[in-house]
Protein backbone atom coordinates (compact mmCIF):
# COMPACT_ATOMS: atom_id res chain seq x y z
CA UNK A 1 0.00 0.00 0.00
CA UNK A 2 2.79 2.31 0.92
CA UNK A 3 5.41 2.68 -1.77
CA UNK A 4 9.36 2.96 -1.01
CA UNK A 5 9.49 5.90 -3.42
CA UNK A 6 8.34 9.20 -3.49
CA UNK A 7 7.56 11.31 -0.27
CA UNK A 8 7.85 9.52 2.50
CA UNK A 9 7.74 12.07 5.23
CA UNK A 10 5.86 11.12 8.44
CA UNK A 11 2.29 12.37 7.91
CA UNK A 12 -0.53 13.37 10.18
CA UNK A 13 -3.25 13.06 7.58
CA UNK A 14 -4.85 10.07 9.03
CA UNK A 15 -4.79 10.68 12.38
CA UNK A 16 -1.86 10.60 13.63
CA UNK A 17 -1.19 6.97 12.43
CA UNK A 18 1.44 8.35 10.19
CA UNK A 19 0.35 6.67 6.60
CA UNK A 20 -0.14 9.07 3.98
CA UNK A 21 -2.59 8.56 0.98
CA UNK A 22 -1.35 6.50 -1.90
CA UNK A 23 -2.82 9.28 -4.49
CA UNK A 24 -0.69 12.36 -2.36
CA UNK A 25 2.37 9.70 -2.36
CA UNK A 26 1.83 8.89 -6.22
CA UNK A 27 1.78 12.43 -7.41
CA UNK A 28 4.85 13.43 -5.86
CA UNK A 29 7.65 10.41 -6.82
CA UNK A 30 11.73 10.75 -7.09
CA UNK A 31 11.35 12.43 -10.48
CA UNK A 32 9.44 15.08 -9.71
CA UNK A 33 11.90 15.44 -6.55
CA UNK A 34 14.94 15.85 -8.75
CA UNK A 35 13.33 18.30 -10.76
CA UNK A 36 12.98 20.44 -7.88
CA UNK A 37 16.46 20.19 -6.93
CA UNK A 38 17.33 20.80 -10.41
CA UNK A 39 15.13 24.06 -10.00
CA UNK A 40 16.62 24.85 -7.12
CA UNK A 41 20.30 24.62 -7.99
CA UNK A 42 19.34 26.55 -11.38
CA UNK A 43 17.60 29.09 -9.73
CA UNK A 44 20.44 29.60 -7.57
CA UNK A 45 23.37 30.17 -10.27
CA UNK A 46 20.68 32.22 -11.93
CA UNK A 47 19.94 34.52 -8.99
CA UNK A 48 22.03 37.37 -10.47
CA UNK A 49 19.79 37.81 -13.42
CA UNK A 50 17.08 40.38 -12.30
CA UNK A 51 15.41 39.40 -15.61
CA UNK A 52 14.44 36.29 -14.31
CA UNK A 53 10.42 35.98 -13.30
CA UNK A 54 10.17 37.00 -9.88
CA UNK A 55 8.32 33.28 -9.25
CA UNK A 56 12.04 32.11 -9.35
CA UNK A 57 12.48 31.58 -6.17
CA UNK A 58 14.28 28.55 -4.84
CA UNK A 59 11.49 25.95 -2.81
CA UNK A 60 12.65 22.94 -0.71
CA UNK A 61 10.32 19.90 -0.28
CA UNK A 62 8.94 20.09 3.37
CA UNK A 63 8.77 17.35 5.63
CA UNK A 64 6.08 17.28 8.73
CA UNK A 65 7.51 15.65 11.75
CA UNK A 66 4.51 14.67 13.84
CA UNK A 67 5.60 13.02 17.10
CA UNK A 68 7.68 10.19 17.43
CA UNK A 69 11.11 8.70 19.13
CA UNK A 70 14.19 7.19 18.78
CA UNK A 71 15.26 4.64 20.56
CA UNK A 72 18.77 2.62 21.67
CA UNK A 73 19.18 -1.00 20.92
CA UNK A 74 18.67 -1.37 24.90
CA UNK A 75 15.29 0.01 25.03
CA UNK A 76 13.96 -1.23 22.42
CA UNK A 77 14.59 -4.19 23.33
CA UNK A 78 13.28 -3.62 26.66
CA UNK A 79 10.21 -2.71 25.51
CA UNK A 80 9.42 -5.22 22.56
CA UNK A 81 11.41 -7.96 23.65
CA UNK A 82 15.44 -10.02 23.71
CA UNK A 83 16.00 -9.94 20.78
CA UNK A 84 13.11 -8.06 18.63
CA UNK A 85 14.52 -6.32 15.46
CA UNK A 86 12.85 -3.03 14.14
CA UNK A 87 10.19 -3.62 11.21
CA UNK A 88 9.91 -1.17 8.39
CA UNK A 89 6.78 0.23 7.86
CA UNK A 90 7.68 2.31 5.16
CA UNK A 91 11.36 4.20 4.26
CA UNK A 92 11.12 7.84 5.03
CA UNK A 93 12.39 10.93 2.43
CA UNK A 94 15.77 10.77 4.13
CA UNK A 95 18.01 7.53 2.36
CA UNK A 96 18.18 4.78 5.03
CA UNK A 97 15.74 6.30 7.50
CA UNK A 98 12.46 4.65 8.20
CA UNK A 99 9.28 4.61 10.07
CA UNK A 100 8.68 1.42 11.77
CA UNK A 101 6.13 -1.08 12.07
CA UNK A 102 6.65 -0.81 16.04
CA UNK A 103 4.56 2.02 17.71
CA UNK A 104 5.19 3.07 21.55
CA UNK A 105 2.30 5.15 24.15
CA UNK A 106 4.40 8.02 25.78
CA UNK A 107 2.66 8.88 29.49
CA UNK A 108 3.81 12.22 31.16
CA UNK A 109 4.80 12.90 35.15
CA UNK A 110 0.64 14.09 35.06
CA UNK A 111 -0.38 10.74 33.98
CA UNK A 112 -1.66 11.96 30.54
CA UNK A 113 -0.72 9.71 28.09
CA UNK A 114 -0.01 9.91 23.94
CA UNK A 115 -0.84 6.23 22.41
CA UNK A 116 0.39 5.21 18.99
CA UNK A 117 3.89 7.43 18.23
CA UNK A 118 6.10 6.39 15.85
CA UNK A 119 9.48 4.26 16.42
CA UNK A 120 11.63 6.09 13.74
CA UNK A 121 14.82 4.21 12.92
CA UNK A 122 17.68 2.90 12.41
CA UNK A 123 17.85 2.61 16.28
CA UNK A 124 20.68 5.00 17.60
CA UNK A 125 22.93 5.81 20.44
CA UNK A 126 20.33 7.83 22.16
CA UNK A 127 15.96 7.74 23.65
CA UNK A 128 14.80 10.87 22.32
CA UNK A 129 11.35 11.73 22.17
CA UNK A 130 9.93 14.74 19.74
CA UNK A 131 6.81 16.67 20.36
CA UNK A 132 5.02 19.22 19.60
CA UNK A 133 3.99 22.14 21.96
CA UNK A 134 0.08 20.94 21.18
CA UNK A 135 1.81 17.37 22.54
CA UNK A 136 3.69 18.68 25.43
CA UNK A 137 0.59 20.79 26.87
CA UNK A 138 -1.73 18.02 26.13
CA UNK A 139 1.30 15.46 28.40
CA UNK A 140 1.23 18.36 30.97
CA UNK A 141 4.94 18.59 30.51
CA UNK A 142 7.29 21.18 29.58
CA UNK A 143 9.86 20.10 27.35
CA UNK A 144 12.78 22.71 25.84
CA UNK A 145 13.27 23.77 22.26
CA UNK A 146 16.57 21.78 21.04
CA UNK A 147 18.63 20.16 18.73
CA UNK A 148 18.16 16.59 18.06
CA UNK A 149 20.32 14.50 20.36
CA UNK A 150 20.73 17.47 23.38
CA UNK A 151 19.01 16.40 25.75
CA UNK A 152 20.40 17.83 28.84
CA UNK A 153 17.74 19.34 30.92
CA UNK A 154 15.15 17.94 28.26
CA UNK A 155 11.28 16.38 29.91
CA UNK A 156 11.03 13.40 31.43
CA UNK A 157 8.61 10.77 29.97
CA UNK A 158 7.74 7.05 30.32
CA UNK A 159 7.77 4.98 27.36
CA UNK A 160 5.78 2.13 27.21
CA UNK A 161 5.89 -0.97 24.24
CA UNK A 162 4.26 -4.42 24.73
CA UNK A 163 7.00 -6.07 27.02
CA UNK A 164 8.17 -4.02 29.10
CA UNK A 165 8.52 0.28 30.05
CA UNK A 166 11.02 2.46 31.34
CA UNK A 167 11.15 5.78 32.91
CA UNK A 168 13.36 8.56 31.01
CA UNK A 169 14.46 11.65 32.95
CA UNK A 170 15.56 13.53 30.30
CA UNK A 171 14.14 12.64 27.07
CA UNK A 172 11.62 15.02 25.71
CA UNK A 173 11.85 18.31 23.54
CA UNK A 174 10.12 20.21 21.00
CA UNK A 175 13.12 19.63 17.98
CA UNK A 176 14.24 22.95 16.60
CA UNK A 177 12.87 23.61 13.16
CA UNK A 178 15.69 22.65 10.75
CA UNK A 179 17.04 21.91 7.12
CA UNK A 180 18.34 19.60 5.45
CA UNK A 181 20.74 20.48 2.73
CA UNK A 182 23.72 18.42 0.40
CA UNK A 183 26.60 20.44 0.35
CA UNK A 184 26.12 21.98 -3.32
CA UNK A 185 22.81 23.10 -2.67
CA UNK A 186 23.96 24.81 1.24
CA UNK A 187 26.50 26.63 -0.78
CA UNK A 188 24.16 27.95 -2.92
CA UNK A 189 21.97 29.15 -0.97
CA UNK A 190 25.39 30.49 1.31
CA UNK A 191 24.51 28.62 4.39
CA UNK A 192 27.06 26.51 5.74
CA UNK A 193 26.12 23.78 8.88
CA UNK A 194 25.12 25.27 12.13
CA UNK A 195 23.71 28.66 10.07
CA UNK A 196 20.27 29.36 10.89
CA UNK A 197 17.82 30.32 7.95
CA UNK A 198 14.39 31.63 7.42
CA UNK A 199 11.77 29.79 5.06
CA UNK A 200 8.38 31.11 3.91
CA UNK A 201 4.96 28.97 3.39
CA UNK A 202 2.32 31.83 1.67
CA UNK A 203 -1.09 31.57 1.51
CA UNK A 204 -4.21 32.31 3.32
CA UNK A 205 -2.04 31.43 6.38
CA UNK A 206 1.20 32.54 5.02
CA UNK A 207 4.16 32.16 7.56
CA UNK A 208 7.66 33.02 7.85
CA UNK A 209 9.37 30.50 10.07
CA UNK A 210 13.00 32.04 11.33
CA UNK A 211 15.48 30.36 13.41
CA UNK A 212 15.62 27.19 11.26
CA UNK A 213 18.70 25.28 11.83
CA UNK A 214 21.02 24.12 9.09
CA UNK A 215 22.30 21.09 9.03
CA UNK A 216 24.77 20.17 5.63
CA UNK A 217 25.72 16.68 4.88
CA UNK A 218 26.31 14.96 1.49
CA UNK A 219 24.38 12.05 1.96
CA UNK A 220 20.83 13.76 2.78
CA UNK A 221 18.27 15.18 0.48
CA UNK A 222 17.31 18.75 0.34
CA UNK A 223 14.15 18.61 3.23
CA UNK A 224 12.72 21.20 6.05
CA UNK A 225 11.57 19.69 8.93
CA UNK A 226 8.87 21.63 10.89
CA UNK A 227 6.78 19.96 13.52
CA UNK A 228 2.79 19.61 12.91
CA UNK A 229 2.20 22.91 15.05
CA UNK A 230 3.95 25.06 12.43
CA UNK A 231 2.56 23.11 9.52
CA UNK A 232 -1.25 23.64 11.40
CA UNK A 233 -0.01 27.65 11.95
CA UNK A 234 0.23 27.36 7.76
CA UNK A 235 -2.21 24.90 6.94
CA UNK A 236 -0.47 23.06 5.65
CA UNK A 237 0.47 19.48 4.66
CA UNK A 238 3.18 17.46 3.22
CA UNK A 239 2.98 18.11 -0.60
CA UNK A 240 4.36 21.17 -0.11
CA UNK A 241 7.44 23.31 -1.14
CA UNK A 242 8.93 25.69 1.19
CA UNK A 243 10.49 28.97 0.11
CA UNK A 244 14.27 29.80 1.07
CA UNK A 245 14.42 33.07 2.03
CA UNK A 246 17.81 33.51 3.50
CA UNK A 247 20.62 33.47 6.25
CA UNK A 248 19.03 35.39 9.70
CA UNK B 1 -10.10 32.87 41.63
CA UNK B 2 -10.67 34.48 38.51
CA UNK B 3 -10.12 38.48 38.64
CA UNK B 4 -12.20 40.40 36.24
CA UNK B 5 -9.25 42.43 35.45
CA UNK B 6 -6.38 41.53 33.52
CA UNK B 7 -5.48 40.10 30.65
CA UNK B 8 -8.59 38.07 30.00
CA UNK B 9 -7.96 35.96 27.02
CA UNK B 10 -9.32 32.33 26.52
CA UNK B 11 -6.05 30.31 27.15
CA UNK B 12 -4.98 26.72 26.76
CA UNK B 13 -2.74 26.37 29.80
CA UNK B 14 -4.08 24.04 31.79
CA UNK B 15 -5.47 21.35 29.70
CA UNK B 16 -7.79 23.33 27.80
CA UNK B 17 -10.30 24.22 30.15
CA UNK B 18 -9.82 27.60 29.45
CA UNK B 19 -8.64 28.61 32.77
CA UNK B 20 -5.44 30.75 33.42
CA UNK B 21 -2.96 30.47 36.14
CA UNK B 22 -3.81 33.57 38.78
CA UNK B 23 -0.19 34.12 38.84
CA UNK B 24 0.04 35.22 34.85
CA UNK B 25 -3.42 37.19 35.76
CA UNK B 26 -1.99 39.50 38.33
CA UNK B 27 1.26 40.20 36.69
CA UNK B 28 -1.08 41.77 33.47
CA UNK B 29 -3.36 44.49 35.45
CA UNK B 30 -4.71 47.27 33.39
CA UNK B 31 -2.33 49.29 34.27
CA UNK B 32 0.39 47.46 32.50
CA UNK B 33 -2.20 47.26 29.33
CA UNK B 34 -2.79 51.05 29.30
CA UNK B 35 1.19 51.55 29.40
CA UNK B 36 1.69 49.05 26.21
CA UNK B 37 -1.16 51.31 24.63
CA UNK B 38 0.98 54.77 25.23
CA UNK B 39 3.86 53.22 24.52
CA UNK B 40 2.69 51.88 21.16
CA UNK B 41 1.28 55.15 20.35
CA UNK B 42 4.20 57.07 21.34
CA UNK B 43 6.26 54.82 19.10
CA UNK B 44 4.14 55.31 16.15
CA UNK B 45 4.16 58.80 16.91
CA UNK B 46 8.36 59.11 17.24
CA UNK B 47 9.03 56.74 14.35
CA UNK B 48 9.87 59.49 11.99
CA UNK B 49 12.96 59.90 14.78
CA UNK B 50 15.82 57.68 13.64
CA UNK B 51 17.83 58.42 16.53
CA UNK B 52 15.59 56.54 18.80
CA UNK B 53 16.83 53.25 19.76
CA UNK B 54 15.82 50.17 17.56
CA UNK B 55 13.75 48.16 19.98
CA UNK B 56 11.73 50.99 19.76
CA UNK B 57 8.89 49.07 17.88
CA UNK B 58 5.10 48.95 18.12
CA UNK B 59 3.87 46.14 20.16
CA UNK B 60 0.21 44.86 20.87
CA UNK B 61 -1.12 42.39 23.48
CA UNK B 62 -1.38 38.81 22.00
CA UNK B 63 -4.50 37.05 22.76
CA UNK B 64 -4.33 33.21 21.53
CA UNK B 65 -7.79 31.71 20.90
CA UNK B 66 -8.76 27.88 21.74
CA UNK B 67 -11.67 26.49 20.01
CA UNK B 68 -14.86 27.49 20.75
CA UNK B 69 -18.48 28.23 20.13
CA UNK B 70 -20.47 31.54 19.49
CA UNK B 71 -24.69 30.92 19.76
CA UNK B 72 -27.73 32.31 18.76
CA UNK B 73 -30.34 32.03 21.71
CA UNK B 74 -32.55 29.78 19.92
CA UNK B 75 -30.06 27.30 19.51
CA UNK B 76 -28.10 28.53 23.42
CA UNK B 77 -31.98 27.19 24.60
CA UNK B 78 -32.10 24.02 22.23
CA UNK B 79 -28.92 23.03 24.16
CA UNK B 80 -29.31 24.33 27.65
CA UNK B 81 -33.39 24.79 28.18
CA UNK B 82 -35.85 27.00 27.46
CA UNK B 83 -35.34 30.21 29.62
CA UNK B 84 -31.81 29.41 30.12
CA UNK B 85 -29.11 32.06 30.54
CA UNK B 86 -25.67 32.50 29.64
CA UNK B 87 -23.89 32.59 32.42
CA UNK B 88 -20.04 34.70 33.21
CA UNK B 89 -16.98 32.52 33.77
CA UNK B 90 -15.01 35.76 33.37
CA UNK B 91 -14.90 39.04 31.35
CA UNK B 92 -12.39 38.71 28.38
CA UNK B 93 -10.02 41.37 27.21
CA UNK B 94 -12.45 43.06 24.62
CA UNK B 95 -14.93 44.75 26.63
CA UNK B 96 -18.61 43.42 27.26
CA UNK B 97 -16.79 39.91 26.01
CA UNK B 98 -17.23 36.94 28.18
CA UNK B 99 -16.15 33.36 28.54
CA UNK B 100 -19.34 31.45 29.23
CA UNK B 101 -19.60 29.06 32.49
CA UNK B 102 -21.43 26.74 30.01
CA UNK B 103 -19.50 24.40 27.75
CA UNK B 104 -20.74 21.98 24.81
CA UNK B 105 -19.35 19.04 23.04
CA UNK B 106 -18.62 19.12 19.45
CA UNK B 107 -18.80 16.02 17.09
CA UNK B 108 -17.56 15.79 13.54
CA UNK B 109 -18.82 13.62 10.62
CA UNK B 110 -15.97 10.82 11.46
CA UNK B 111 -18.11 10.80 14.79
CA UNK B 112 -15.01 11.97 17.14
CA UNK B 113 -15.50 14.72 19.76
CA UNK B 114 -14.02 17.67 21.38
CA UNK B 115 -15.78 18.02 24.58
CA UNK B 116 -15.59 20.94 27.00
CA UNK B 117 -15.73 23.83 24.56
CA UNK B 118 -16.43 26.46 25.70
CA UNK B 119 -19.55 29.08 24.56
CA UNK B 120 -18.31 32.98 24.31
CA UNK B 121 -20.53 35.63 24.82
CA UNK B 122 -22.91 37.90 24.83
CA UNK B 123 -25.25 35.72 22.49
CA UNK B 124 -25.41 36.58 18.54
CA UNK B 125 -27.17 36.34 15.51
CA UNK B 126 -25.43 33.00 14.06
CA UNK B 127 -23.63 29.47 15.12
CA UNK B 128 -20.34 29.43 14.52
CA UNK B 129 -17.50 27.19 15.93
CA UNK B 130 -14.03 28.38 15.65
CA UNK B 131 -11.18 25.34 15.59
CA UNK B 132 -7.13 25.11 15.19
CA UNK B 133 -6.17 22.64 12.52
CA UNK B 134 -5.48 20.81 14.98
CA UNK B 135 -8.59 20.51 16.21
CA UNK B 136 -10.29 19.78 12.48
CA UNK B 137 -7.88 17.15 12.06
CA UNK B 138 -8.94 15.55 15.51
CA UNK B 139 -12.53 15.55 14.41
CA UNK B 140 -11.37 14.86 10.73
CA UNK B 141 -13.25 17.57 9.12
CA UNK B 142 -12.04 19.93 6.72
CA UNK B 143 -13.06 23.82 7.67
CA UNK B 144 -12.21 26.60 5.21
CA UNK B 145 -9.92 29.57 6.81
CA UNK B 146 -12.53 32.43 7.20
CA UNK B 147 -13.07 35.83 8.92
CA UNK B 148 -15.90 35.56 11.49
CA UNK B 149 -19.67 35.33 10.77
CA UNK B 150 -18.81 34.25 7.20
CA UNK B 151 -20.06 30.62 6.87
CA UNK B 152 -21.31 29.95 3.51
CA UNK B 153 -19.33 26.91 3.11
CA UNK B 154 -18.34 26.22 6.64
CA UNK B 155 -18.00 22.98 7.96
CA UNK B 156 -21.00 20.96 9.50
CA UNK B 157 -21.12 19.71 13.18
CA UNK B 158 -23.35 18.11 15.86
CA UNK B 159 -23.22 20.42 18.99
CA UNK B 160 -24.41 18.56 22.24
CA UNK B 161 -25.62 20.65 25.19
CA UNK B 162 -26.90 19.29 28.38
CA UNK B 163 -30.70 19.73 27.30
CA UNK B 164 -30.43 18.75 23.73
CA UNK B 165 -28.28 18.72 20.67
CA UNK B 166 -28.05 20.61 17.31
CA UNK B 167 -26.58 19.56 13.89
CA UNK B 168 -25.73 22.36 11.88
CA UNK B 169 -24.17 21.95 8.13
CA UNK B 170 -22.17 25.27 7.84
CA UNK B 171 -20.68 26.46 11.27
CA UNK B 172 -17.54 25.26 11.42
CA UNK B 173 -14.18 27.87 10.38
CA UNK B 174 -10.54 28.12 10.95
CA UNK B 175 -10.96 31.87 12.09
CA UNK B 176 -8.23 34.37 10.37
CA UNK B 177 -5.85 35.49 12.55
CA UNK B 178 -6.97 39.32 13.10
CA UNK B 179 -6.15 42.30 15.30
CA UNK B 180 -8.63 44.53 16.97
CA UNK B 181 -7.37 48.13 16.62
CA UNK B 182 -8.95 51.26 17.59
CA UNK B 183 -9.46 54.21 15.08
CA UNK B 184 -6.82 56.09 16.43
CA UNK B 185 -3.82 53.25 16.48
CA UNK B 186 -4.79 51.77 13.35
CA UNK B 187 -4.58 55.53 11.63
CA UNK B 188 -0.89 55.75 13.53
CA UNK B 189 -0.29 52.10 12.07
CA UNK B 190 -1.47 53.69 8.66
CA UNK B 191 -3.89 50.96 8.53
CA UNK B 192 -7.70 50.64 8.11
CA UNK B 193 -9.89 48.17 8.98
CA UNK B 194 -10.00 45.08 6.08
CA UNK B 195 -6.24 45.88 5.34
CA UNK B 196 -3.54 43.01 6.40
CA UNK B 197 -0.84 43.08 8.08
CA UNK B 198 2.01 41.00 9.41
CA UNK B 199 3.23 40.44 12.79
CA UNK B 200 6.20 39.32 14.26
CA UNK B 201 6.90 37.14 17.60
CA UNK B 202 10.89 36.25 18.44
CA UNK B 203 12.44 33.78 19.88
CA UNK B 204 13.61 30.50 19.64
CA UNK B 205 10.75 29.40 17.36
CA UNK B 206 10.42 33.34 15.92
CA UNK B 207 7.43 33.16 13.58
CA UNK B 208 6.75 36.10 11.01
CA UNK B 209 2.24 35.86 10.39
CA UNK B 210 1.05 37.14 7.32
CA UNK B 211 -2.31 38.20 6.66
CA UNK B 212 -3.79 39.51 9.65
CA UNK B 213 -6.78 40.81 9.07
CA UNK B 214 -7.37 44.23 10.43
CA UNK B 215 -10.36 45.13 12.58
CA UNK B 216 -11.16 48.70 13.65
CA UNK B 217 -13.96 49.61 15.71
CA UNK B 218 -13.14 52.58 18.67
CA UNK B 219 -14.55 50.45 21.50
CA UNK B 220 -11.85 47.56 21.15
CA UNK B 221 -8.59 47.60 23.11
CA UNK B 222 -5.94 46.56 20.57
CA UNK B 223 -5.57 43.15 20.42
CA UNK B 224 -3.94 40.62 18.10
CA UNK B 225 -5.74 37.03 17.85
CA UNK B 226 -3.86 34.23 16.62
CA UNK B 227 -5.37 30.46 17.43
CA UNK B 228 -3.41 27.97 18.78
CA UNK B 229 -1.96 26.12 15.88
CA UNK B 230 -0.11 29.26 15.53
CA UNK B 231 0.57 30.28 19.30
CA UNK B 232 2.04 26.67 19.95
CA UNK B 233 4.56 27.54 16.27
CA UNK B 234 6.02 30.33 17.91
CA UNK B 235 6.01 29.27 21.53
CA UNK B 236 3.86 31.54 22.95
CA UNK B 237 1.38 31.72 25.53
CA UNK B 238 -1.02 34.53 26.66
CA UNK B 239 1.04 37.08 28.25
CA UNK B 240 2.99 37.98 25.51
CA UNK B 241 3.44 41.63 23.00
CA UNK B 242 3.49 40.67 19.36
CA UNK B 243 5.66 43.17 17.06
CA UNK B 244 3.76 44.97 14.27
CA UNK B 245 5.54 44.82 10.96
CA UNK B 246 3.29 46.13 8.80
CA UNK B 247 1.27 46.85 6.31
CA UNK B 248 1.24 43.74 3.33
Amino acid sequence: MFPNKGIASYCQECGRCNAIPVDTLETFDDNLVEIIVDEVIKTICDSGDRKKPVSKVPFIPLGVSNHHVHLTKDTFEKLFGTGAELETFRELYQPGEIAAKQMVTIVGSKMRAIQNVRILGPLRNYDQVELSLTDAIQLGINPPIRNSGDLKGAAPLTIAGPEGSIYLKECAIIANRHVHLPGKIANNFGVQDGDFCKVRISGKKGTIFENVLVRVNDAWRPQIHLDTDDANAADVRCETNVEFVGKM
